[in-house]
């Protein structure tokens, strides 16, 4: 895909304003990059699977603008949204003698992302920082918005802070290299973009998702921007999640919980929102909201994005259990994004804890689908 | 000293403008603390010696108007403000599921404030906190703005945020307790201010200041609310230190130095930042800018006040070193804020390497006064 084809889609925050530009070539242009730096010095931080990819190509074309480059290289894996972690990165600034002016720049997918816009937000109280996502999970979700995290050994993202980048770059051509598996993770956020506000994003992904599986430049990129389109709308009008950005949790409460419930690594936070998509629905058609129809357009979209649909057995006490423990609980009682009708969510605290229960044991679908 | 003395101090930031009250009996008001809370249920962030002095009291008060209370407990002492003691308060948080509805209290002297400002910062990416200070050097200075931070092995306060409370509480009584040094270390920012940017309340404190020293309530009251009007004014133009605020430093690249050079504790915060006012002092001596008899004023007045003037003898070199790691470097150049005159200070990196050594080396004054 060549330079001209690069979509923007902008996020408004005031003097938090900022960027998104999505399109092929773009690690290949550091002059989108040099433009928001306040002195010609990053630090990059990524991990060696997408370091060995790209890190390479990013740093010399900042190097041919004079941009000094500290990379720093942490383990792959979400086992590394840690303290442990993150108290590398600041070691490794400190050795550098990094300054405010310093800019931390995430070359990676959402937990480079996550804990390198934390590492930013607390580093000598803030420092600014730059998004290059390189999942498609990354690129339509964790790298807008400003929601940094790490995980508390009892929950995930716990400790956090919002916190929004100069700049985002989502080169498209990164998801060349990106596995199968979790192409189709990025693809149940994109999933979930349709379904809490854009029928007509739904109906697209239904004629058009074998085009994205395939890679196809045209239909990512379409699909990347719409989805940054949808968050940049929702973020701009609720930063802090006071709101209506709470709708981009349909899926999560649920799915946080079989993150949590099952063993570390064994489930794509994709494919847990996948499942996490599925139980909203069913909870939704439950309460007489959906119809039959519409749950099986639901899961038939995820299936054939290759995603699961099916909750781990881990029986409803545990899952209310896991439930408990999270963020949007709010004078004690558990709230959950449900669905008016595909393409419109809401945040409610008013369902049958039966209903729930009922659907917590997958009890409408023996068939399980993920291995 | 009666309610009716109290001063109250607004801190104008927008939506994050919020209130400083200071004078006797405070503790003994939660009406004020209730109206502040989005819940009713507060965790209170103390330490043994603040929790036995005045943990029982301010709970009384809350459970009398139905407020739950999670008291939490950490050790005393400036290795505290640690990753380890930051974890401990999410445990106890997360086991009382505090939710983001919860408000956080400091109750305590500047380790507890920065220490649950922080947790608070960053807790489910932000819950609000309320400052109680109980140390006099907590009340002019680290309850008041908005920083938080923990410190880096390497560094202190290297990792923090800016981040408002929603109220100020400081009872004059609290200083009641607190042991003389610690009083004196107090006072070095109530003087610091006066330099900065005040020079009638420097007078003031020439004239008043065994009144303070005594803890006289009327002088106390005011000199801490001197302090929070100049802070409040400061922070009010210049929340996240871009540029006026920095000013507020004023001894305390010197100070950070002389922590970091010595034993761990060997020095409280308000000794070392005395010691560095007067070296910022010297340093505008040698520059033109004060006369001799301006920085005898200084001197004599951190003297009164029972605080050190002299610096330990680590030599020039690892002054530099220890400055080194300071979040005010730019474009790797050294920022010191020094002094035009007694009342007024600015922030520069034009001063001579031999001048700033001279100073570092102690030379103008053999006789060093801290034990």
């Amino acid at each position: 895909m060549k330079p001209h084809d690069t979509r923007t889609v902008q996020v408004e925050l005031g003097e938090r304003s900022y960027a998104i530009h999505i399109g092929g070539g773009l690690l290949s242009r550091p002059e989108l990059i040099v433009a928001q730096l306040v002195q010609k010095r990053v630090a990059i931080i990524t991990n060696p699977v997408v370091g060995d990819l790209y890190l390479g190509r990013l740093r010399s074309a900042l190097a041919a603008l004079d941009v000094a480059v500290v990379p720093i290289v942490v383990p792959d894996g979400e086992a590394q949204k840690s303290w442990e972690t993150l108290n590398r990165i600041f070691d490794e600034l400190l050795s550098h003698r990094s300054e405010r002016r310093t800019t931390l720049v995430a070359l990676g997918g959402g937990v480079i992302g996550d804990l390198t816009g934390f590492a930013a937000a607390v580093y000598l109280r803030g420092v600014p920082y730059i998004q290059i996502p390189t999942t498609l999970l990354a690129q339509v979700d964790s790298s807008v918005g400003g929601k940094t995290a790490i995980n508390h050994a009892r929950a995930k993202n716990m400790i956090g802070a919002f916190y929004q980048p100069r700049l985002v770059l989502a080169d498209t051509d990164t998801l060349g290299t990106l596995p199968d598996r979790e192409l189709s993770a990025g693809l149940a956020e994109v999933i979930k973009y349709g379904l809490i506000r854009d029928p007509a994003f739904f109906a697209w992904l239904e004629s058009n998702l074998e085009n994205v599986l395939a890679r196809k430049p045209e239909a990512v990129t379409y699909a990347v921007a719409r989805c940054c389109e949808l968050k940049a709308q929702i973020v701009g009008a609720d930063e802090r999640e006071s709101g209506e950005r709470a709708l981009l949790n349909l899926g999560h409460t649920f799915g946080h919980a079989i993150e949590a419930g099952a063993e570390l690594g064994a489930w794509l936070h994709g494919e847990a929102v996948a499942v996490g998509c599925v139980l909203a629905s069913r909870l939704s058609q439950q309460m007489g909201l959906l119809g039959e129809a519409d749950v099986e357009r639901v899961v038939a979209l995820f299936r054939r994005a290759r995603l699961p649909t099916q909750p781990p057995a881990f029986g409803a006490a545990r899952y209310l259990e896991l439930m408990g423990v999270d963020k949007k609980i709010e004078h004690g009682r558990l709230r959950l994004v449900l669905l008016q009708s595909i393409g419109s969510a809401f945040l409610t605290a008013e369902f049958a804890q039966a209903s729930l229960e009922r659907v917590l044991e997958g009890r409408e679908d023996a068939h399980a689908s993920h291995g």
